[in-house]
């Protein structure tokens, strides 16, 4: 595998972390996961918890993609810590996307609630994958304390705006030893292409492709993102200059 | 052919147009070129008159590449007139990219002489895609005078600095009914992908590549980009909403 | 009279131009103007003439304001310079505010009948300020056929979405040798403060003033925005960084 | 006095709080600080401790300025609270800018320890203000513990990059039911204007005036800017439109 997404150990081929929210059916969701090209996908623990389904988990165990619970809803260290283990025991993985919001109007993250419920998780033997505002100085206590990924957001979730300070997420990035994970407020692909070039490892999104006109289209947009994203970060790009350069009168 | 652009009846299956100014070494170029995908791409008449060398054209005629001359260097309307003249002679085609630059040290179009040398080339049976400033104003002036193509700057000429206003690419792309061609001042691929987001129709880049650290790379991320962005537009993105939304508690 | 603004050899106390356009009434306006602590006002030549009435100009001399005559509504240089000799004659000054606007949608400048028309207004003896787009080659062209002051847009007129490319602000600013005036697009008084920053001698603006809701209270804004962007401008700010750095533990 | 600031029933006349650090030495210091116009100035009570100096305090005694005592240089909740009890012995007041930092690259505040800090402060009955992150889940959380006011961060401290997300500010400021200050990242005059206009009631500066090249000027310039802002705040803008709108024809 060329240049592959390692987190704690296991190794992705995709850069692209799908979510399962928005969508309006099981088939625009299968095919905007294919199109994505997506191995690893998260889905929240207690909203499929509330309906009873296992619909989605069936279609990822046929799509081959790992699934990757998250605690979406939870509102205390405490309400995540449990939901993690009920995910645990249902689905036979030690991984967890941690989320522990503050409010229903930002769905930001609640940070001591949030670094409490790290420092647990992480002491029960989870492989822990924060989602976290784009603070450098929380990105640092969550490594810290144990996680396997920090996951900072461009922009609240479902809001589109992009990445709104990427001067914290350099800063987050130029700093972390663990992969950082843009997650949230992405909104198109140049987004997704500009997380990938100020550093992060990878990018999670779910409803700017779940909820766009052709998720399917959206879905191979972001993934040519992503991997635009990724290769420029590694071609040394070149610098910012005031004043014109004119191609120089060369060899042709 | 899937997609294509269209520029004066003729179709390109991809929609990154590259130029070959700034390149290290030929060998180099090319394997750009190929990494790049083009099908089309500018190469500078007089500064290949002035060193005498056909190599590029080789190169571009191995590879089964258009070349596009350009009037690169050109001071007044009366040098682009001619130097197209010469293109068209030495390379027959009647496609030029007209370029009338008011100074060295920002390279931006002169308006007055772009549009006289326009207006002219467009009169004796040319083809001319116009590399102008993001004045939307100038670029409908070119649209009216017969010009196939608009080329929009991002920034100036070699400085990296991606496209310093999107509300004027935006409007241009909005009002014109010709094809609109990004063309300088992308630095990396998320700067490629968001022109085309913005309604472009094409990217056109050269020392973003050619001076990458590894070209090569580069004109694989700006392939990308392209991709990324042209999809992403067709796609219909999500709108941007100022407070959050949590992914839908949905069927999952 | 400290710190002049200076144009043409005439001095201004007030860094802050207005227009009288937009304004609800004649009361309002004149409160805005005092407020605003201008010294130089532009009106509209062509409307005030459609219009029949002297009610500004009346105005503008009861508060010791100098009218600024604007040609504004004129499409081609013919209409320009025609409306320049009629406003010296009506208003016994040869100073014109020079618009030469390409279309309604966007008001933005034909550079090609703009820089016509100033050719000729300044070969008959006119003092003029040039109305531009943000195009540092067409400031240059302006400056060099003549022009007093090159005053460019920060974005379309009425619009308020304040400079939207600083870049080539600061770029027109660097070269010029005649007073810089951003004229158009100032949304509020931040706006105005930016624009003396990147390097502008005055701030021209209308509607921000006579459409904001309490038009006399944002006249104070925008004369504390310039002054506040005037003196930022001379103090010599600091440099931006990108880690923290503590206040000296110093000697307090 | 006309629309002051009202912090914990306290009113002040300025809206700019300055901050002592950085400065040159003494005679600098007082120039800027009576050029600010401000009421109230944040002393380091750890560096003033190490100094053993009383100079600052003799010096805004002398000039009616009321000292805020701020706890610079904390790193731990612990710290913080012992530094702000012998702040209160020292200068015999009970408010308190509270800052805990996390690490001294980005001196962003470390929101636990923050947090904990508060909640202990307010219980010994002191007024906090809360120096924090750009983070609306952390300011409301400082809010609901009892906080005086709320002290965000435009970007990190020194390093004059300004607002680096308006978004953050904006939201923080529409949901603050106490006073919202933008402390922190302020380089130059829009930056303060641009502050008060996104909702901020205050801002409190230091180094961007302190190691300006002329702190006194630049301290008239952030007085300005935050004037003008607050008018602006006030005015009622225009709403930004996308395409142009001409001045009416009006009554001119």
């Amino acid at each position: 595998m060329d240049d592959p997404l390692v987190i704690a150990g296991r190794e992705f081929g995709s850069r692209l972390i799908m979510g399962t929210g928005g969508a309006a059916n099981m088939t625009t969701l299968e095919q905007a996961l294919i199109s994505s090209g997506t191995e690893l996908t998260t889905v929240a623990m207690r909203r499929a918890d509330a309906n009873g389904g296992t619909g989605v988990f069936d279609l990822l165990h046929r799509l081959g993609i790992d699934p990757l619970p998250n605690t979406a809803g939870c509102r205390s260290a405490a309400e995540a810590v449990l939901t993690a283990q009920l995910a645990r025991e249902a689905l036979a993985t030690n991984w967890i996307k941690l989320e522990v919001v503050a409010d229903e109007q930002t769905l930001l993250p609640d940070p001591v609630e949030l670094v409490d419920a790290a420092e647990q998780l992480v002491d029960q033997g989870f492989v822990v994958l924060a989602y976290t505002n784009d603070d450098p100085a929380l990105a640092s206590k969550l490594e810290q304390v144990g996680c396997a990924a920090i996951m900072p957001l461009g922009s609240p979730i479902g809001t589109g705006l992009g990445i709104r300070n990427t001067h914290n997420i350099e800063m987050i990035c130029s700093r972390a030893t663990v992969p950082v994970v843009l997650d949230a407020g992405i909104g198109t692909a140049s987004d997704a292409a500009l997380a990938m070039e100020l550093g992060c490892d990878a990018v999670l999104l779910a409803s700017a492709v779940t909820r766009a006109s052709d998720p399917e289209r959206m879905a191979a947009a972001m993934r040519s993102g992503v991997e635009a994203g990724r290769l420029a970060s590694q071609a040394g790009r070149i610098p910012r200059r005031y004043w014109a350069q004119a191609s120089s009168p060369g060899f042709s």
